[in-house]
């Protein structure tokens, strides 16, 4: 690893704002970064030493061949390249047994009952007379999701007939599950948490405080750390969940866990993502050791760090790009000037309707103040 | 400064660990940074776009062609070199009129003298007998120090007999003040203080708590913040003197200034330094906005951020490298997992006897309980 001998060398696939966002904590520590990222350009262009395409293999070995460990930008690597970069015996973190959970949700919701973690109602179903039973017999509605390729909304429809999913059964007829569809019972939640959670390979894990993400248009909008629950219960019971996934598929990095709180008192799992989450990008500034930094030091197997928070609340508003607006420091000025307690994120991205461009954290001792100030200091960039 | 149009580009003259921390905030405000580093494999190589001698005007003009401000991680380049990329329509923060002050500290005492701020008694003495008649004068003893060119002990020198410092007026004979070294009454201190401002071109001005140093040998050891004085008199002094000293050079940037608290309860100014200082890497964690988000928020001439702590007490400790250690990560894993909370900094760079190759910070409520733990985990790298 290294260790030994000088700086550990991470290799991040992927070039987007996760990857840019490891880039501070890998100077802090004296880590070596590099990425490889899809495009000149991309947000974590700082570190992007190689740009190619990560769904090729040679592409891939030969980056992984100039660093001493392998992570993820994000969850789309076929798993076929993953295998054989361990055959060649690159250490791969998250490793591929892992990630493939994050990768298909069939399979996850699979590992999840293996668990015995709760979760909403589910089937695998192959064409649109199993899908219509099964929303008949959960309401007359129900959440439809593709099992790959899905992520902030994209692959999920709310239907209450199977006829408004017949486009996914043709175009996935070819892939790993035969053309099978993901449906689940429609929650009826009263919010949504997230249990970020990090774990070395050799099995040390530390969790985060659990997190409120409230969501918008499918699309995640706003942090609140931690989550103001009606019970302790619930905290204790989103954590205990968190640590029995992460042990239960052996992941190594930071693993995101989202939760529903149900109307009911139950919480159930909704998502898993293997790598820093924005749930977790409150932890920047709001805890002892972030979520960047933690899945650093989890992938390269140093001893993980303090994940206590630095004050009684933090929140974070998403800065969601529209489209006459130009880059983000257009509006630097006038939003630091009104919010000089904000820490302001910007991924230097060209906004897009919906992207996301950046992000605001403020921390302090008044929930209250802490989220109006964040609300106010993201909405300068509207 | 592109602030209308895209991401603005700060150019820094010198690749260390002060180049090398500017990077992380640059990175999250989407400010596009470059270095100017003087060799391959520095400290702040992960930004070092261009390598090559801050003497060469040539070198120096190109680069300053790439960027929107050029900005600066030591006070080394020489006036002409500043002055010509003024001639040239560049922004220079700080300026050349405002630098002359940190390189040369003949003209420092004279500004501060101006300025009516307390120094040590002091006077520039061209020959043996001019510093001999100044020893005797001051009780036998006094500090001598080169004009330019010292930091951290170095061009200074603790003498009784004028003949210790023989070789420094041979050597400077050609310099600027024609051999004349600073001659200064040696204080009797309780401690020494920091004070480090930030100023923007517009005069906005932020100040953070005063901080004590400790040094060992001539070199900082140890930063306790806020300074644990003797009186609140003594903080408001040292502020008073720093917001004097800021707006009177006209910084640009943050601006440490050092001085003594005597043991009769006066605050003498000591050093300035125009540039983020060793005396503030505790602000990285423990403020809310750290000295180098801060500096590059002012030679970008964007708004300041707070400079509030984000904890009762935050404690920096250097680690200083010894010959035989290796570079910092060999002790990594040790100190990793007996410090959890601590946050260390590795500024990869290889070790020598005494030389900063990285430092330790601790936040949180108990100034005592934080600097036990500081100095234990930087301990781990002895």
């Amino acid at each position: 690893m290294g260790l030994e001998t000088g700086s550990i060398r991470i290799g991040v696939i992927g070039g987007g704002q996760l990857a840019r966002m490891m880039v501070p904590p890998a100077i802090h520590l004296g880590l070596r970064i590099s990425v490889l990222a899809e495009t000149e350009g991309s947000s974590a262009e700082r570190a992007a030493d190689v740009v190619g395409d990560y769904r090729d293999p040679e592409t891939v070995y030969a980056f992984a061949d100039t660093v001493d460990v392998v992570t993820f930008d994000h969850e789309h690597v076929p798993q076929e390249i993953l295998h054989e970069l361990e055959r060649r015996g690159v250490a791969v973190h998250p490793r591929p047994g892992a990630l493939q959970f994050a990768q298909d949700k069939i399979l996850m919701r699979e590992k999840l009952g293996e668990l015995g973690v709760p979760v909403p109602a589910w089937a695998a179903v192959s064409d649109a007379a199993e899908l219509q039973r099964f929303i008949t017999e959960h309401g007359g509605r129900a959440v439809v999701k593709t099992a790959r390729g899905g992520y902030d909304g994209k692959g999920v429809r709310v239907v209450s007939d199977a006829a408004e999913v017949r486009d996914w059964f043709t175009a996935l007829a070819e892939d790993g599950h035969g053309g099978q569809l993901l449906v689940e019972e429609l929650v009826d939640f009263t919010r949504e948490l997230s249990q970020l959670v990090a774990r070395r390979p050799s099995g040390e894990t530390r969790t985060w405080p659990v997190v409120e993400t409230i969501q918008r248009d499918g699309v995640c909008a706003e942090v609140i750390a931690p989550a103001p629950v009606a019970t302790p219960a619930t905290l204790d019971e989103a954590a205990r969940i968190g640590a029995i996934v992460a042990a239960g598929v052996e992941v190594t990095g930071v693993l995101a866990v989202e939760m529903f709180e149900t109307r009911d008192g139950r919480v159930l799992v909704n998502e898993l993502a293997m790598r820093p989450h924005n749930s977790g990008h409150f932890s920047i500034e709001g805890s002892v050791t972030s979520q960047f930094e933690q899945h650093l030091r989890a992938v390269a197997d140093l001893p993980l760090g303090d994940t206590r928070m630095t004050a009684p609340a933090a929140v974070m508003v998403n800065v969601l790009g529209g489209p006459a607006e130009g880059p983000m420091p257009v509006r630097y000025a006038a939003a630091l000037a009104a919010h000089p307690e904000a820490k302001i994120h910007s991924y230097d991205k060209q906004p897009r309707p919906g992207r996301k461009v950046g992000h605001v954290t403020v921390v302090g001792d008044d929930l209250a103040a802490v989220r109006a100030a964040a609300q106010a200091a993201a909405a300068a960039f509207d």
